[in-house]
């Protein structure tokens, strides 16, 4: 099982965002320095400002800040509103009704409890928690910033 | 994410020869009574043979049955082996380097943390908890069978 390209980089520009906290970031200045494209990037940014987490600011001197402190941005909530609803982890009875077993199978429901248990791991972080104190993750995305506690 | 259609298909002939511990079960009844292609349940039973599961009998009499008793068959390690190995949910930098910040993302540790937690979940059930005292699924894969514990 894989997260979505589209989870990981609505990850990847949440961490962006968090290490340039301090302005305006561009679409072209994430995709250059995280090797995505700049199509890939235009939808995320959509959701994500969409979902609260970005605020865009259009015009030549715009770009995106986060809408929220990074401590007000949990992993799990984000992970949740980018990968499909409903289960984490779907067998084919979730998926098209397919196996005959879906009305008594109770591996449907392990799978569910298990996926919650998933989540209750990300629940307890925050983007700040991904981000700060991570000298070798400024490294990569801003060898000149310097990320505290925001 | 989903569990791949082998994962499913393994865990459906594991709870069909649990349901029908008492006896050799055949292929072709697996296929017909599970809605699944012959072809696609030859590769599954090869691997569950493999990794102990299953003990397979050749010739005209010959059919399935589990190798061990059912309490001994640990869900979560059914989906381990049959799930890709690593990560239970990959990112990109899991999967090709692609993402830049692999070296110092600290999302891939608490994906993999939370991928722990899913599996300590499915590590507490064992196929005989699929199937014991589930009369609906006996109702669906046998209606004359009866299934206590094993």
């Amino acid at each position: 099982m894989r997260i979505t390209k589209r989870t990981n980089i609505a990850f990847l520009i949440l961490m962006y965002c968090a290490i340039h906290h301090d302005r305006l970031v561009t679409k072209s200045e994430i995709a250059a320095r995280c090797n995505t494209s700049e199509s890939h990037l235009a939808q995320v940014i959509n959701h994500l400002a969409q979902f609260g987490y970005l605020r865009t600011q259009r015009g030549r001197a715009g770009g995106l800040t986060l809408a929220r402190p990074m401590a007000d941005i949990g992993v799990g909530e984000v992970f949740r509103r980018f990968e499909a609803p409903g289960a984490i982890v779907e067998c084919l009875g979730d998926i098209d009704k397919s196996c005959p077993l879906v009305a008594a199978c109770r591996l449907r429901h392990a799978l569910a409890d298990a996926a919650e248990a998933f989540h209750a791991h990300l629940d307890r972080l925050t983007l700040a928690d991904l981000v700060c104190g991570n000298p070798a993750l400024v490294d990569i995305i801003a060898p000149q910033a310097c990320v505290g506690k925001a």
